[in-house]
């Protein structure tokens, strides 16, 4: 995977990414980032004053536990990442993974006739290696991309440390099965697959300033998302980020007058300050620390392909560009590479039929991008109104528009379309009312039957490349209820799981789950079972109650006790529980339940019925079309 | 500091020690644990089987927002322990503190004429640094001290690694103000100390087991822990850690019999299996991994000196031992060391007035010390009935006291008595209904005034030394009551805080407070004063409204937004705040306030108002009793 630094050093990170980091057990960038849990718009009164006009939530209720943006340094996530990276190669048996920097690729080629082949290596590239400096020298001899951003690269002590692994000037070629392009908006990876994967859309003349300060200032919503418009100088918005910095992003000039001859080379931090102390008057703002400073034009184009025969890809940057200021840069393109990881991953093993599963990436994230571009255009025209009278026109617009955003912006929002991973089943149509195919299981809090420790779902469901059957048993308290998940229990251990081949998982991903493996048992099915039962807990006991299949035996380690759990958060007082189901979110019907099929990457693929027999040849169906199966 | 470690190797964290714990960053501490989140109780039934009597929470409601037990290995708390010392250690002109092993003091006097000169190092200790096979060696010859426990030493990955900082056989002489031994049950500090710091209370002849085991077992409460009496062999606690183990304590005998002759030594694992066995039938359970056994006598005994001039101090099981089954011995020693160490960091720090702090360590913790040994008492007797008729007498006698265990167990329930520190003061009886002065303040969520972000006030209030006014400030919308809290924040900001020096403090302990300071400005204040107000917050500009005491400026960080706080849970939705006040769970008005001064130790030393002209008198003579001033 070929990736480049972004100079932009401040991450906001939506709803759906802190989901997916905490899947990697990657918890702590949600404790250590700055939260931003609102937004104030700021207009101008009738004598041009500008006012608190609304404060909102920064985000929408009920969409995630994680309820709202973060704001981190780009070098504290990336410090993360790679630790995590190396905490999973320090287990035995699991390959390690090498970040190298320092490389950027030379030439790039598939072999055509080896990519029907599944054991080929038919992506061919030369990487070459070079130094710190010889960066510096190329790119002031016009060798190397410059980057989008005119910047200040102010210091950074939170950059992470790339392994160097071979002598500057050295070449190797790589012989690859596939090949990923994340090297941001000006790719040399899309530029080497040519005309058709440029990427189309409009660049506007609009010139913003960003900078990130410690501000000393009067104005009373400084650590709140503020986005004030003025008659006085232009739009502005604020975001709080950590260490008491602000990130500001200021209009400078509208693209409209055609008598403006600022350039982006122009622009200086005095400049950007000087036009944000026009917007806020009569408040004062200032600064005696500046971290860093930019200026952009905003570009809004995204590509027609996201890969190229299923062997090379694009993502993020590379194939969808657009402002930063709603805050969706890293998030989108995070999801990207979140989407095609599993299915590269897993088809690398030989565990999915790659001809059926890889086309998926282009299908499902090209629409995000065609999406994201859509929205950005609407929201950075909202903002840069300049005229009092279109100002106040689009006041209740744009605070309309800010409202039904986060379904977009925290990626809570995103719908895959129906495909082969996202299967809607006309027959289990009410089933699972609010847990829809293409769509992110949600989380809800559940109690382990076996110890009544409260859990929330995702927290049981790390990305581990595993897919999962959610049995929403209901309520197995009746015998002819039992019976059905019972016989269906029976059928998943004794007969589906055998099917396929099993995986070999990195078992520290997160150490909240005290994963007990012995190492010479490292390999575990690729479905992984969980029971969630509506039934009162003391009148199941599992061991004599319920199949094996939800809590397996191991001659060493005994039962298995962390796969059944009860559908409410059980608040135990002597011998009532006190329970509140939470099938009512997942919309399943408390007594007969329903089956949720979840892929690797946590999206609903297929819900269907517990009791019915049609339901298992359905669930064999979507597995035999994804995974290769053991007799193959 | 001078400590041993033990050889059992689960901790059983208690929730005021998870605050704690929390109050110095370590969070991972609880995230990582296994909550044991309820107990059940077994008894024998009319036929001598033992069934499910009741299942009762393992704590008690409202408590803490730490609501129950966690277990967890020493070594992993002993790693999270290290790694944050070292993090503090890395911060520029933060003193480093050093961990050595493998040292044992040799001999330990005081020189009587320096005791009263604070800048004097009257305590004279020999050390001598051995290798670790030496102290095989010595132990074989029996020159130092058996553990209590005879035991097997697991294997133990998680063991952390100490520094070796001289030559075995190397003996120096340390020069120290204060000394802790914190050197177990056999404490070799307690002995040199003399005769009158002997340990007095009783050994009892009852033998029991404990062990570490992956349980391989179909009974049905292996997850939680249960307490089993029975009629065939006796009894049997059981707790759940982590990674699948389950830790057991087995009753062998029950010292009545004048006809048993087991001693500790004659015990194996086989022979506490093989009980286990007994007492839990017709259940099965065996095992295949052991991890740690050992069998012990309860012996419970306390010390009536917890120092000695001032200068020398026994913490832990130095000076209180008990049986291990009520998950005490960790916590309540922590908790010695915690109240104990920033009384001696201040004093050695010349800002505290030492022979007004100091002695409250042996007045406080002894009374808990003492409580502990009570409490261990009742609980072993009754959890070691043996016929059927006291088991079934004394069935209703445990529950109850089962139930009302966790007040002490849990540690909350902990009330210093009135001294220096803690002033009951009749006058400012029900200001503060339930924030007593003795207890520790407790934590609520409140919401910061300027972006809206909630808190755990804990969070806001890490253990630094610190003492802290938490200004309940009632509904400062009111004119008159806005006045009053401006009044007294202006006499803090102008009038107390520069009475005493400033202290050094570390400014990463906690990660999650983002706190940023100037490498040249390394000295804050010792008093921070916190605003918990009740006013809607768009009717208040802290800027304009609140003194600036509350919200500091500083020339190149603008003003502070991290000290002014509502009083609420905030949701906004548009324009209408759902506010839930936590003054009700302080028992403060909500429209007049109160004001709290909690110690460095986050419990409450005092309760006034805020309006009242003699709170201003009462607040100074109180720092002034404990605090050097800068003019001494």
């Amino acid at each position: 995977m070929i990736s480049k630094q972004n100079s932009d050093s401040l991450f906001r990170i939506q709803s759906r990414t802190f989901e997916i980091l905490d899947s990697f057990g990657l918890d702590q960038v949600w404790r250590e980032s700055t939260h931003v849990k609102e937004a104030t718009f700021w207009d101008p009164d009738e004598n041009g004053k500008i006012h608190r006009s609304s404060r909102v939530p920064n985000s929408m209720k009920g969409l995630s536990r994680f309820d709202c943006t973060g704001t981190i340094h780009q070098g504290v996530i990336e410090s993360f990442l790679i630790q995590a990276i190396r905490a999973s190669a320090s287990v035995p048996s699991h390959p390690e993974v090498i970040i190298e920097g320092n490389i950027t690729p030379s030439s790039l080629h598939i072999d055509e006739t080896l990519i029907d082949d599944q054991d080929a290596y038919p992506v061919m590239v030369t990487l070459k290696h070079f130094d710190d400096a010889s960066v510096v020298d190329a790119k002031s001899r016009g060798n190397i991309d410059e980057s989008l951003h005119k910047t200040s690269f102010g210091d950074d002590d939170s950059k992470p440390k790339y392994l160097q692994n071979a002598q500057p000037g050295a070449e190797e070629l790589v012989l690859a099965k596939y090949f990923v392009g994340c090297d941001g908006a000006h790719s040399w990876v899309r530029k080497a697959l040519g005309q058709e994967f440029r990427l189309r859309g409009e660049t506007t003349e609009a010139i913003w300033g960003a900078m990130d300060i410690i501000p000393v200032t009067d104005f009373p919503d400084i650590r709140v998302r503020s986005m004030v418009r003025s008659t006085s100088g232009g739009s502005l918005m604020m975001i709080p980020r950590e260490n008491k910095l602000v990130r500001l992003y200021i209009q400078l000039t509208d693209g409209l007058s055609t008598n403006c001859l600022l350039t982006r080379s122009m622009v200086t931090p005095e400049m950007l300050i000087e036009t944000a102390q026009r917007i806020l008057s009569p408040y004062t703002i200032d600064f005696t620390y500046i971290h860093w400073w930019s200026a952009y034009q905003i570009v809004q184009r995204s590509g027609d392909h996201f890969d190229k025969q299923g062997r090379i890809f694009l993502a993020g940057d590379a194939v969808h560009t657009h402002s930063p200021k709603a805050g969706q840069g890293m998030n989108v393109s995070m999801q990207d590479t979140y989407n095609l990881g599993w299915k590269i991953g897993l088809a690398c093993k030989g565990l999915v039929r790659p001809t059926a599963i890889i086309p998926t990436y282009d299908m499902e994230r090209k629409l995000v991008a065609k999406e994201l571009i859509a929205f950005d255009r609407k929201f950075s025209e909202l903002l840069s109104m300049h005229s009092a009278k279109d100002i106040s026109e689009s006041s209740v617009e744009l605070k309309q528009f800010f409202k039904k955003a986060p379904l977009f912006t925290t990626g809570i929002g995103v719908n895959y379309a129906s495909s082969i991973l996202t299967v809607v089943d006309d027959e289990a149509y009410g089933l699972a009312k609010y847990t829809v195919p293409g769509k992110r299981f949600a989380s809800c809090q559940v109690t382990n039957h076996s110890d009544g420790r409260v859990w929330e779902l995702h927290h049981r469901m790390p990305s581990d490349g595993r897919f999962r059957i959610m049995v929403f048993g209901g309520n197995i308290a009746d015998a002819e209820q039992r019976f059905g998940v019972n016989t269906l229990g029976q059928w998943l251990g004794k007969t589906l799981i055998p099917r396929y081949p099993p995986i070999n998982i990195c078992p520290i991903v997160d150490r909240r789950l005290q994963t007990v493996r012995f190492q010479s048992e490292l390999m575990t099915p690729i479905i992984e079972i969980f029971l969630v039962h509506t039934a009162p807990r003391d009148q199941i006991d599992v061991l004599r109650d319920v199949d094996s299949t939800y809590h397996p035996w191991h001659p060493k380690l005994g039962w298995d006790y962390d796969h059944i759990f009860t559908a409410s958060r059980v608040a135990t007082q002597d011998n009532i529980q006190l329970t509140q189901s939470v099938y009512r979110d997942y919309g399943i019907d408390e007594e007969r339940g329903a089956v949720v099929l979840v892929r690797p990457d946590g999206y609903v693929g297929m819900v269907t019925s517990v009791a019915a027999k049609e339901a298992r040849t359905k669930i064999c169906n979507w597995f035999d079309s994804l995974l290769q199966g053991l007799d193959n």
